[in-house]
């Protein structure tokens, strides 16, 4: 079985991958919920959405984000309101909006009701909230601590970034087949997704315990870069490892997670950056991790399994 | 000033006509919300936005009820998700749903909600549900107590009526402007629109105090009767008459309101009730009472305004 830990469109590029190349009992993939947020009393879970309608083959390639064929008369009626336009909600994407706010409010944990939205979206492998207890992401900028969306969606990532808190990230529980994975002798790999190390899996890193069972787990821990060429394939990344003095490479997506992982796969692009990742005690895979179709996915999952074999044969050896 | 009693599409259409002859300041328009419900989440007044989208002529006149220009696309993907479908929520008449069903929650009394509606929808004249608190209607049936949408929308009204109950009407409080307008001496008329009398009338009259205040009032209290040559104009009024063993008929509208009106407006075809009406005590205006277009709705809203000048006069003579 293999853990993926997912952020939003690099995570469900990855994700869609591997679950192209593992049965659905062999991939469990956990979701942030750190940019989970209520907007006009809607419970909505970007990053569940996203991995979810890439999994269905239901997503929008063009935008990332949301259902393909989406229209927008429900937003022209809320702009007719006077109600906030800065959150985009399609009208077909509001139906998974609604029955979640629904299902949350009658009782149900985030966990099953995603599961519920899997099953009839036709998705066989698991996604998994990271908990199904609330943990929000604020950030906090020049402009002060901002909640996640008003930061990432309203004000396009502009303030400066000086910190990230999870709140209530240490009093959060990690959701059950979160943590059966983590609890999981027979776990074959661990793959960190070319998510935003800060925005994405900083927050599942932050749940109490998470991070702690992870450095002790037997599996191999593998991460994919999302940063290919000095540039973040999408999202504020480079923005944000620029604002906290980081040089935007791979080599700083190595040293964030030198303590957790057990190799990172980086873009040919970046093969000149080998040496210096290894110095970390790093092992290296290089390969083409740029996920533009179909086959960039399928190839990217292979090799990102590969080496991860590879590093559990030298870890057993 | 001139208090009209409105339910939905009966009840919207009088109301335009009025709007279209009197000053906002003229008119107050206090809307059955017996019939609303709770609906995937969402707080759903259906006789609320029949009126408010009549008068910012924003409904759809084919239909009858929702708005015009409507998309369906949150329906669709309601239904991939296995939800009931039998309640039609239109993409933009949604944008209506989400925000009342907000502001409600944030505490905001749905008075207000509805003032705040109507002022982006651009309506100058005052639209007030009967009360800010819950009444509820039920019918009971040969298959039981129903909630009104159940009977009324998902069951089409096929179950047989064997009686009515408003639920906490006795225990809830008119709305302020409602309250207002029956303490108003200075009030010239109140009408009661062709609207269902058991289904969207007496729930307003069932809210404690009303009826009371309303027969000791000495503005007159002219209804418009629902029923056109033995047949209703729109809804299951024929069939709910027939049930409880009444003659579907103008003279029993006159019947039912007896003791509360000082006189009804019925449409040409039946002037040869008028007498059996008049035997009653009730005071006739006979003229066209089907509103097909904006015409009837001018003419039907004079007839009735001078009908009820002529009623006051003479209550005063």
């Amino acid at each position: 079985m293999i853990l993926a830990l997912a952020g939003g469109v690099g995570g469900a590029k990855m994700a869609t991958g591997l679950a192209a190349r593992l049965r659905p009992e062999e991939l469990l993939v956990v979701v942030n919920t750190g940019d989970d947020f209520t907007h006009l009393g809607l419970h909505i879970s970007p990053d569940l959405d996203t991995v979810m309608y890439w999994l269905a083959s239901m997503n929008d390639a063009d935008r990332g984000w949301g259902r393909a064929g989406e229209t927008w008369n429900f937003m022209a009626a809320l702009e007719g309101l006077g109600q906030p336009t800065w959150f985009n909600l399609g009208d077909r994407d509001l139906a998974t909006h609604v029955v979640r706010t629904a299902q949350l409010k009658g009782g149900t944990p985030l966990s099953e009701v995603t599961s519920f939205l899997c099953r009839r979206f036709g998705i066989a492998h698991r996604i998994v909230p990271m908990s199904d207890d609330s943990v929000r992401t604020f950030v906090r900028t020049d402009q002060g601590a901002l909640e996640f969306q008003d930061y990432f969606v309203r004000r396009r990532c502009e303030p400066r970034l000086v910190g990230l808190e999870f709140r209530s990230a240490e009093s959060a529980h990690v959701s059950a087949a979160f943590a059966a994975a983590l609890a999981d002798e027979g776990l074959e790999a661990v793959i960190i997704c070319p998510s935003n190390p800060f925005l994405s899996i900083d927050p599942i890193l932050a749940i109490a315990g998470v991070r702690d069972q992870l450095a002790h787990h037997r599996a191999p821990i593998v991460a994919v870069s999302p940063i290919v060429g000095g540039r973040a394939i999408k999202g504020p990344l480079a923005k944000i490892l620029n604002e906290k003095s980081f040089e935007s490479s791979a080599v700083t997506i190595a040293t964030l997670y030198a303590d957790l992982i057990d190799g990172i796969v980086i873009d040919d692009t970046d093969i000149g950056l080998t040496r210096q990742i290894e110095a970390l005690g790093v092992p290296v895979c290089v390969t083409n991790i740029v996920m533009t179709d179909s086959a960039d996915r399928l190839r990217l999952a292979d090799s990102v399994i590969r080496f991860a074999g590879s590093l559990r044969v030298r870890s057993h050896a």
